[in-house]
């Protein structure tokens, strides 16, 4: 369906695989607070086969991979078995790359207080190699291999949704740090003053304090009290707002709306600068709800940026919205790190 | 000498050099403002010869070349000639890594105003395989290979001069993005108020303007400026000031004096914990004249970081001091690219 249409179009081969030594498939697991999505995807990043779970609804990490182990059976039948797989990449909130480990995911009922071995798992449940990371990171993996991405060797997805979040490439390689934890570049500071905002890691003045979903409906609910100025997101209660009226009104034209989105791109774009002055990236990617937006909110990006960037980076790094936002992304990024075991 | 007895010690031999397979000697080269030297390095990390020219005496890249061959004679001649060399590696300002040019150099007279193809020069009239980096680039190949890095795969030398410098190093190799300048954390923002200092750069608000030398002398201007309270600083004429002053006020315990190395340690660990964010290194390493006073300046960065980073990363970053501070650590860095020749 639209992942075959999109990707064949691509004719997508993917970095330096030898196809004469690997599986024909990898399995990618798109590991979210509400579903995890199991994708079989082959090696032109079609999905053929996909299933899923509910992720709350289990309360130990052994009963979740039961049911994953369960749920995946029928796509692995489909396709010949277990034997036909290359590997299984998972992405995961709070997921350790080095250990394979889900470490202290508040929003995984049965992982918010312990460090959960789910690779190892995975792996001794299905007989498959299984690679684990967290979903920024996965989403660089899934851009680098089929979306916005590839041929690049340097470049920064950046995450808009419920937080802020990235994946980074340098020299062809996920930045993964000393200890599995690298990329958090949601929680850069952004304003050191007193003024900063509150965030939900405990400090003030992180990028993702202004830049998520929730940091964009704070800061028109801040503008809507603080100002008399007639919009059309005073049509909801404000306690309602959220980023996607924003979105909707902006592009309609509404004023406040579109200050909304120059505020929120200044910020990203300040904050790219610093990022440029670290890894000089080719591209910044964004991926997320608030770039459905478009123009809107990356044309304030890029503006911001190279006012504020290093006079030798001026003009050179590509603003791009992901090559994967119309399709099952996480499950793509994931799979990508399925052909790491070789 | 100095050099022998400190590396031989160290036992050092070099990451994954197969020395079967190189020629026993490397040349490193440190390109300063004021003199260029030029040393033969051995693979454990001795200098067994060295030589220098002045930088500034020459008018044209060709006479400066010129100069630095013969310079470089009498070395090669002492250890049987170029074929015993396996490569050279120049350390320089403005030194691009891909294409071994240094590019608007402001300090040096014959490549202030253009791009100048140094590692070819040098190639075309050796015969000896040249990279060339920049200093503070440099300075990372040196801790790596030689000095407080040895075996680590993520960290940052952040270099502590006229300036603020950067090498960062992510799996094990340096960080050149996509145009050969990453690593420029000088000039990331640490004030994004109108209250931002004004920086070399021409922006405002980065970390060089108050974390360079320049920098901590200005602030010790500032305070004595604005206060009455007494202090050593004040024996000397305010626009003598100089970070060394500052170092030497505070060994004797001269409260503003630390009070200047707090707010200076404080930026610093403040900007390493966005870094963290960043490449979460396994260290920070500080390179440079304000090193010298210590625990005075290192204490205030490590607890200014451990306060403000993201708890995830809190306590695991060691804070060290260069290991080369007493070595000829320009060159011997600049000769690890040598290595790199295989």
């Amino acid at each position: 369906m639209w992942e075959n249409e999109h990707y064949i179009n691509h004719n997508t081969f993917l970095f330096s695989i030898n196809m004469d030594k690997v599986k024909p498939y990898v399995i990618g697991v798109d590991l979210g607070g509400t579903n995890t999505v199991f994708g079989v995807v082959n090696a032109r990043g079609e999905v053929v086969a996909e299933n899923s779970i509910k992720t709350q609804q289990y309360k130990t990490a052994e009963t979740f991979v039961e049911a994953g182990v369960a749920c995946l059976k029928p796509l692995l039948e489909q396709i010949g078995g277990a034997d036909q797989v290359q590997g299984m990449g998972i992405g995961a909130p709070n997921g350790n790359y080095y250990n394979g480990t889900i470490e202290f995911a508040p929003n995984l009922p049965w992982a918010h207080d312990g460090i959960i071995p789910l690779a190892q798992m995975f792996n001794e449940a299905t007989g498959i190699p299984v690679k684990l990371t967290n979903d920024a990171n996965a989403a660089a993996m899934g851009e680098m291999a089929y979306g916005a991405a590839r041929g690049m060797k340097n470049f920064i997805v950046i995450t808009l949704g419920t937080g802020v979040g990235s994946g980074i490439v340098v020299n062809g390689q996920i930045v993964y740090g000393s200890d599995g934890f690298a990329g958090e570049l949601g929680h850069v500071i952004m304003d050191r003053t007193p003024k900063g905002r509150s965030c939900g890691c405990g400090r003030t003045g992180c990028l993702e304090a202004y830049c998520s979903a929730t940091g964009v409906a704070r800061t028109a609910r801040e503008i809507l009290a603080t100002t008399d100025r007639p919009s059309l997101l005073r049509e909801k209660p404000a306690e309602e707002l959220e980023s996607l009226d924003v979105s909707i009104a902006a592009g309609k034209g509404d004023e406040v709306a579109n200050e909304i989105f120059q505020f929120t791109g200044k910020m990203l774009g300040e904050a790219c600068a610093d990022f440029a002055a670290f890894s000089s990236p080719e591209a910044f990617i964004f991926f997320g709800g608030l770039c459905k937006a478009g123009d809107l909110i990356m044309k304030p990006i890029e503006e911001a940026y190279n006012k504020s960037v290093l006079k030798i980076f001026q003009g050179k790094a590509k603003f791009l919205v992901s090559g994967l936002m119309n399709a099952n992304a996480a499950v793509l990024g994931a799979s990508a790190l399925g052909w790491e075991e070789q």
